[in-house]
Parts: C-alpha cells; sequence; structure tokens
C-alpha cells in the first residue's frame, strides 16, 4: 500500500484542460486512475526512448479516432503500428474520398430497409456501398501500378507501396509510409482490402505473402533496449505483438498499456491480464502495465490529449 | 438517418479544454459520442428549468467524485438527490476527518492480510477500521443532538439533521443541506449508517421511517413542468426515481441520462435500456435520452466538466 | 497448483443429465468450472448444516425462475431468503392469477406503442398494465385482513403476513411461509409492494419498519455454527447480508457463491470479488468461494438442477 | 408478441436431461431462452441440410471443449471450420501428448513465480513450456514429411496434411481430416503453429499462402441451397465467414447463432449485432438468428448435449 496517498476529490473549473483533468484522476479510484496511469507510462516510454509497438483493433477509424492514430505516428509516439484489415480499409475508403456517417444513436434500426437502400451499418455508423466500390477502383489502380513489385509482397511491404500512392495527408497509410513507420496487419486475408488484393492477384501479378513479416516484425522486438506497447481492443494485433516476445526467453516488454471491454473471466487473449502475459514472458516482471477497462472512444482521445499537453505537441 | 452528418475525426491540441474534446465526440461514434450527446442532454435540463433528479449509486465518494456531486448541487444541476447508504456513509466518515486511500492497482491483492491489518478494500482504496470508530463516535453525538426530533423521522428528514450538524464545506450532505436539496436514500438500512442509526434507535429516541419520504418524493415528480433524470450506475437509486413516475399515468420524464456498464441482456433494472423505460411511462416517448456504456469515474467528470465550461461556472 | 490435475475435454451423450455434465465442468476451464465448483460448495454448505443465506437482486422472477427459488426453500436449502421488492411484487402478481408473457427476441422493440397498449417491457418479457390493478386490488384485502397486525410491522413480518394469506403453491413468499423461512427485503420503499403499502397507510393501519429486522437479520447470521450465501446479480441484498457480518468481528461467512455479469474493476460492491469480502471480514479468509461470471437465468437452473441430482431430491 | 405465450417457470426434477432442461429454457426469458431459441435454430439448420459454418475463437481448446468440436464434425454438424490459430496450436500440443493442467481459481496468481517456473497461464489453466519443444519437435518432423507438397500450399491445405499425419482420435484437426471437413484460419500467421511454419520454412520448402484459400472458401459460401453460421466468440473467424458473404450480392446466411460475451456498444465486429450484418447482407432478412450472451464454455455444451438429445446422437 501506499500509505500516504490519499483519494483526493476532483475539482472541476472552467476552461480545464484535458491534461489537467488526467492529472487529477490520478488521485481518484478505479478506472479513472488506470487513465492516469496509463498517461504515465506512456510518457515514458517516450522519454525512455522505448521502441512503441501499437495494436490497434476495433472499428477506430470508422469511429473518428484516425487522426488521433496518425498524429501520434507524426509525433513518433508509434513506432510500429499493428492493426486490423478493417482499420485499414476504412482508412483507405476516405483517403478515397468517401465518408463514414452518423445516425441518431435514437432512432431504431432498421436494418432490412437499410440494406434495401445499400446503407451498410456499424453500430451507429453508415457506410454506403459505393464506398466500396470507390475503394475497388483506386485500389486496383494503385495494384496496376505497383506492378511487378507486388509478386511475393510482405503485407508491410504492400502497405508501404500503397502509403506512397495516397494522397489524403491524414491517412494513417500515408502518414505511416512518410513516417516509416511499418504497418503489420498479419490477418489481411480477413478484411476487404485482402479480398480485393486477392481478387485482383488471380488476374495480376499482386501476391501477398502473409509470413513474410515475420523476420522484419521480430528483429523489430529484439534489437531495441527498450519496448512498450499500447493495445487498443485485443483481437490479431494484441496476440502478434505478444507472441513475437516468446521467440526469445530473455525478451518481454518494459511496459505494456491495454484499453479493453473485454473481460478477463473467459480465459480468450483479448481480455486476459497483463500479469498473465508476465507468466508467458511476454512482459516483464518489473514492467509497467495498466490495463484500462473502458470503451477505446472514449479513453484513447484522453491519453492522448493528455501526452499532447505534457510533451508540449501541437 | 441524419444525411449529412459526417464523422470528423478528433484532432487534439495542445491545451485543449475538456469541453474543446467533448464538442468534439459529438461527430464521433459508439460511446464517445454519447458522452457529447448526455452533456447536450443536460445543458437541455438546466435551460430548460426542468428539475433535475440525479441517482448516484456506485462507490463514487471513495472513488473521489464527491466534490463533483457537491459542486454540481452548489450550481443547481441536481434538484433531487437518490443515493445509497454507502456513498452517505462514506461522505459522512470524510466530514469527519477520516479519508481514503489509494494502493497500487498493480500490486497483488492481500486480502486476508488486509484483514488483520484492519484495512478494508474497495477494489484500489483503502479505509481503515478506525474509519467506522470515528464515524460512530461523530454519528451518536449529531444523533443525540437530534433528540426528539429524531422521533419518525423519514429518511431525507434525518439527512438534513445531519447535513446541518457537519462543517465539512466539501460534504455532500452539508452542501444539500446548505442548498436544499432533498437527498432520499429507500435503501438506508442496508448501509452502515443505517445500522448505526438502528443500533442508536434501540436504546434512544430515533427511529427512522423509511416510508415517510413518499409523499414528498412523488409530489416532487409531478408539481415540475418537466423533469429530467440522470443515473450513475443503476440499482436502487435507478428504480425508485423510475417507480415514481408510475404513480401518474400522464407522466414520465422529458430528459434521461444513464451512465453504467451493466448490459441490457440479463433481464435486470439497473442495466435496461432507457427505451424499455418508455414502456412503462417512465419516460415520455419524445423524451430525449442516451446511455453511455462506460465507467462512471470516467464519464462523470467528463460531462460535468464539459458543462462546466458552457454554463461559465467556476 | 493442483500439479495432476489436468484438464479432460468434455464427452456429451444422449439423455445426459444435467448432474453428469456439471460432473463434466470440473474438469474444464473458466466458468464452465466455476459451476462445478459453485455446486461443490452449495452441496458442502448443506451437508454440514450450514444456515444458508440466499440473496436474490435482478428479474428473476419474471425470468420464469419462480418456482426454483420455490422449490430450493423447500428442500431446505434455503434459510434466509434476501431480496427485491421487485421478485416480490412479481412473485405475488403470479400469486393473485396474472403472467407474464415472452415475446420473439428477434422483434424490434416498439415501446412507444408498447406503452400506448398498456404493455410493460421487461427486456423480453411483458406484463400488462391490467396486473397491478389486480395486485392492488388483492393486496389491499391482504392488508385489510391484517388489520391491527400491521401497526409499526417489520419487512419480515409483512411477508410472513402475505405469506399467510396467499393460495398459490408456487408463490416464493407463500412457501418461505410454510417452511418459516424469512424473507428480508431492506429496499421494499422501492417497489410496487412498497409503494402499495404505503398508499394503503396513508388512510389505514399499516406501517411498516424497514429498521425492525435488524436485530433478528443479525441475530441469524452469529447464532449459527456455520453460515454461507449465495448471491445472485447484487444489489441490495448482497451488501445487506455481507454487512451484517461487519458487527461481529470474529464472523464471516464460511461459504459464498455468486452468480453475476457485473465486474471488479469499476468499484461496485454488486461486482467486488468475494476476496475483497475477505478483507472486510464479511468472509473467513478460509472461506471456500467462487463467482460465476454468467447470467442467472443459465446458471442457476444448471447449479440447482446438479444439486437435485446429488441430493436425490425430487 | 407471441400474445398466448406465458412464462412457464422451470421445474427441475432428478436425473433431469440437459436436453429436457434447455426445452424448459425455451419458456424462460431473457439468456436461458436464447439458448433454447439457438438449438431450435441449429437443429433446423441440421434438418434443412443448410451448409453449417462453425467459427470458433477463444481458448476453447484448453478450456476442454476439444471433444465438443471434434464430435460436432463426425456427427456432421460442422461443415466448414473457421478458427485461430491459438485453437489449432492447442489441439496439436494434446495431439502429441501433452497436456492442460487446472489450478486453483482461488489461488492468488503468481504469474512471476510461473514465469520462473516454466509455466504459462491461461486463465485458470496451465501449459508448461515443454509443450512448446514438444510442438516444434513434432510439427518439424510432420513438416519434413509434407515435403514438396508444403510449397506454396493454403491454409486449409496445410491442415489436412497435417491431419492425415496425426493419430490422436480426438484431434479436432485429425477429426476434420477424416471427415473432409476443411479447417481455415485466416490468422494463421498470429500463432504458434504459425510462428513453426514460418521458421520451418526459413531453410526447408514449406511455404504457407494465406490467400490462396478464398476461392475454396467463397465457393463454399455460395455453391449451397441454404447455409448457417454458428459463432463462438467473435474475432476473425466471425468476420471472415461474414464477410464472405459480401462477394454475392444476393447472398446471405439462412441462419446465424452467436455465443459472445462482447458487447455491441462499443462498436466492435465480434460484439456486433446480428440485426448489423443484416444491413451488410452478411445475413438474409428472413434469416433465423440469436445471439446468446454467456460464457462458451457454459453455453456450448448446453446447445450440443440438446442436440445430441435431439438428434439422437451417440
Amino acid at each position: 500500500m501506499e500509505k500516504d496517498k490519499e483519494v483526493k476529490h476532483l475539482m472541476l473549473s472552467k476552461g480545464m484542460s484535458v491534461g489537467e483533468l488526467i492529472d487529477g484522476f490520478g488521485y481518484t479510484a478505479f478506472n479513472s486512475r488506470r487513465i492516469a496511469d496509463a498517461v504515465d507510462i506512456y510518457e515514458e516510454m517516450i522519454e525512455t526512448g522505448a521502441r512503441k509497438f501499437f495494436g490497434l483493433a476495433g472499428a477506430m477509424v470508422p469511429a473518428g479516432m484516425k487522426n488521433i492514430i496518425s498524429d501520434m505516428i507524426d509525433w513518433g509516439w508509434i513506432d510500429v503500428l499493428v492493426t486490423t484489415g478493417a482499420n485499414l480499409t476504412h482508412d483507405l475508403i476516405e483517403a478515397f474520398g468517401c465518408h463514414h456517417y452518423l445516425r441518431s444513436s435514437s432512432e431504431p434500426e432498421k436494418d432490412a430497409e437499410f440494406r434495401r437502400e445499400g446503407i451498410n451499418r456499424i453500430y451507429d455508423v453508415f457506410l454506403r456501398d459505393e464506398a466500396f466500390i470507390t475503394l475497388e477502383t483506386n485500389l486496383w489502380e494503385i495494384f496496376e501500378d505497383i506492378g511487378e513489385k507486388g509478386k511475393d509482397i510482405s503485407i508491410s511491404g504492400l502497405m508501404r507501396e500503397v502509403g506512397s500512392r495516397i494522397e489524403d495527408e491524414d491517412s494513417i497509410i500515408r502518414r505511416a509510409y512518410e513516417k516509416d513507420v511499418p504497418i503489420f496487419c498479419p490477418a489481411l486475408a480477413d478484411s476487404i482490402f485482402g479480398l480485393q488484393a486477392w481478387m485482383y492477384g488471380q488476374t495480376h501479378h499482386l501476391s501477398v505473402n502473409a509470413f513474410a513479416d515475420m523476420r522484419e516484425f521480430s528483429d523489430l522486438c529484439f534489437e531495441s533496449d527498450k519496448s512498450g506497447v499500447t493495445i487498443v481492443g485485443g483481437g490479431v494485433p494484441k496476440n502478434f505483438i505478444f507472441q513475437s516476445m516468446l521467440l526469445n526467453p530473455d525478451a518481454g516488454f518494459d511496459y505494456a498499456i491495454q484499453i479493453t471491454m473485454d473481460r478477463v473471466e473467459t480465459g480468450g487473449l483479448s481480455g486476459a491480464s497483463l500479469e498473465e502475459a508476465v507468466s508467458w514472458g511476454k512482459i516483464k516482471e518489473s514492467g509497467r502495465r495498466v490495463v484500462v477497462y473502458s470503451d477505446a472512444t472514449i479513453v484513447l482521445p484522453l491519453i492522448c490529449a493528455s501526452l499532447v499537453d505534457r510533451m508540449n505537441k501541437r
């Protein structure tokens, strides 16, 4: 027990910055305090020059969190991005000029009607069928431009090629390309992006090698003095980042942050505690770690805005 | 569908206020957007002069949220408070000079050891046995001072009497007394506060009538033009506030906000949707309503800080 | 670690009894194993003659779980029942001849329409407005019959009086009366039943004393050699049963089972771990305990059916 | 509303079969009723000869659910299996003679100690480091035996080759091979199995083509008259099975069952409602569907045991 650390009740004030609020969270309990811990850990990751892995699952791009990821890449707060095909697909859809739309959350859901109207629902977000046509057209043009280089290409290599051919400044894929941040997506086949790559490859040179990234990824895990990981959601990005540490018995992350609503008791990896990860050697025994149990659309902006204050960004 | 409302990706900036962040949340999705909706609804409640009921469950006082509640009372944002005996007990413990303490959330839990050391755990918060002794001593003095007025006293009446005898300016009970905001606590018997009241009453005049508040409470529900409710958690406060509306077939809240982690699918009232409440007439069909599914220690400060900005408080 | 206990994969077979399935659960993991643990603990509670407290929250009567509770009372598996006013209200509604109805869970919810049709929704269950009229009529007749005995009556006393005047053999209140199992309901005021008692009392003799049960309840906690508790949901019943143990520093339950979907991380008492309860002295350090994280409409029947097999009932 | 369907309270009896219990669940509410719905839907899938897709995420093999999956394959209840690399890895570990072990869930977690002792924790299950060495040795022997056929092999092809070389009768991979049920695992790279395949391939002929299955998989989706899907958990298997339906605008599953603890409100695909899937055309508007919100280690055995009764198996 930290014997002398009293709970201090939050005092709100007009114009209070997010950074000030989160500092106050450090003296509260439950999940608000966990956010303050996460900011402290992330700050230490940045200051110690740890290599910062970032696992992004969930529908964070449709939710309006794209620029946060792009900016974190820009500011050097993400060194390695591991994400789902879905987030990359939605990033591309916006890069090609389409949009996600909001619907009123109090409106009853009329999914059969939506189907007939060509509207695809992601909880309270909409995407029109046209977006997928635009995606296909633009992506095939890019694939064509990639040409021979697309033969037996790694997924991170494909992302670099695509990133260099996108103009949207806010695009995660573009920004990662510019900042030389590799994007890994081990389950690319499990996305519209992956489906398009496969379909194009049926009649053209493109062939994606889902295993070709493993060397680069494990090198990234082992060649740095210190390393940290931030996990949004769970899923494949969480497992993939952690499993790489299993290749080296002396390894393990020095820092780990997870934001999730999953729970530990059902035994799935997404909800597994970061202590459990210590037993596997994925995180060091001495590794600083925290899980925030809350919706990432709330927590990620809070952590990031607080870091912006502390690190004097923008 | 609000056809033209695009998802706009959050842009964070240095020194950004909580109010600005929440305004940005209004163009995102999932639970972050729900927070923005909640702020809009609360603001409308304030501006239309609706009577504002506030149901507070969960361990919000031990968590460091006491001053938020006190300030909301002070600013006229809570007209009627319904809460648990636990929150009132912990409010009193602090009013009598004791503290809640934080422990490191990464430390393993040693509950058997804590037991031997006289430490009572509330997740990552501690309270020492001494606090309960201090509570008893001080509360009995107050009960003695109340004297004859304590015979057949209503729970809200008891709170007023106690509130007038507390000096702690931050205390919810004190502040409610000062601002003439009634505190209802239908399950007072289910708390240490209630136990103390009962024990004292065994040998003294105090006798608490748990049903004596019903007239006042139902009058409060029906005598105002507009009414709104904010529910933190669920539990007895949620049910009690809503059931009062069943006494008048034409009634129903005009506004409703809930912050909870409970889920709808298990059928309990705490997690029941606000749409379900419409079928009972607890909320008007036209009533504006939103549930934020997240930890209240994060969400309540966000909503309140955002309102402070908008309403120009402090 | 139990070194030699291997996971044994479940083998299903035709006509397999629930008891056999749960025995198999004992060699699986996660929540299925927790059910097997719960059955073992409950069986030991019965065999050691522990006093068995049972805390029942949630909408278990509307959900079709009434007879399980009645039968558990009948078989001597519940010695003390602590529940919500809602469960008692719905028990009475059925005792007076009304029914709960099921709706298709795939049907869209039309709560505004339901409101106009006099249908009250509890997730996928319906109750008609008429049920509440029937409740009022019948309850007032019973109150009238109780007469003078209703003055300053304790809640458990009121339940006994009501139970003796109900004919429905399946009613929990009736069965508890027959078996001399006391029913405590500290938040009775927070229910339609409580509202009716209050309204009747406005013009008649009935006056309910919500604190009058405390002596009897704390005696029940301390006068038995061993004691155990089963908690369905959480809420007031969980807190009330546990807090009684705080009155005696040497006390604490020997056995504890909880079935809940609440989570620990938000700090509320409903989701608090049973280890946390050890720090308070609510459960003995040596107390056997388990939480099953799942919907009680699934888990309670499984536990109970398995006990029926083991204890050779019906 | 099904006007005349009353809630019927569950009646338990000695020796009651799981099938009888689940039949009773059909007249209860909340998640117990959803289990009864799931059994009805699965039975109709079997009887109409629908092609039955099965998405298996979560740590179901370590949890003791392996034989249920193997038997479902054996009985023709799974026509196409889509799963995670983790489940396949753990299936192989057992096929090669190693075991998963249970630890007491009431024991405090000592992950740092476990690390030093070579114990890897999966919630309340243990696996020793040796298991991974055994896995490597045996898998490399199989890879060697596969030889040239391993060049540019599809993942389902690799599973067939491995399956034909395993002797363990209970193995999912073996049973699927015997019954000619294809196993898809789009994120194989995200598992120890995948890591081993990659490492072996560094110096030998093996090269896995993660996209080579797409033709076969989409053919499976479109060439049958009726199709149904059962999803355990969510994750990649859920997304992969559903996304294949996007390739054909007239397609969509006729039946869909999901067992999950994920929630809808955070917008992730794992927790997305099956109604949302209708808007995408993944499930037909007329498709029968149900989600059971509970731990799959409880629900999957219940559904399957009930089907065993109905279909007269074993």
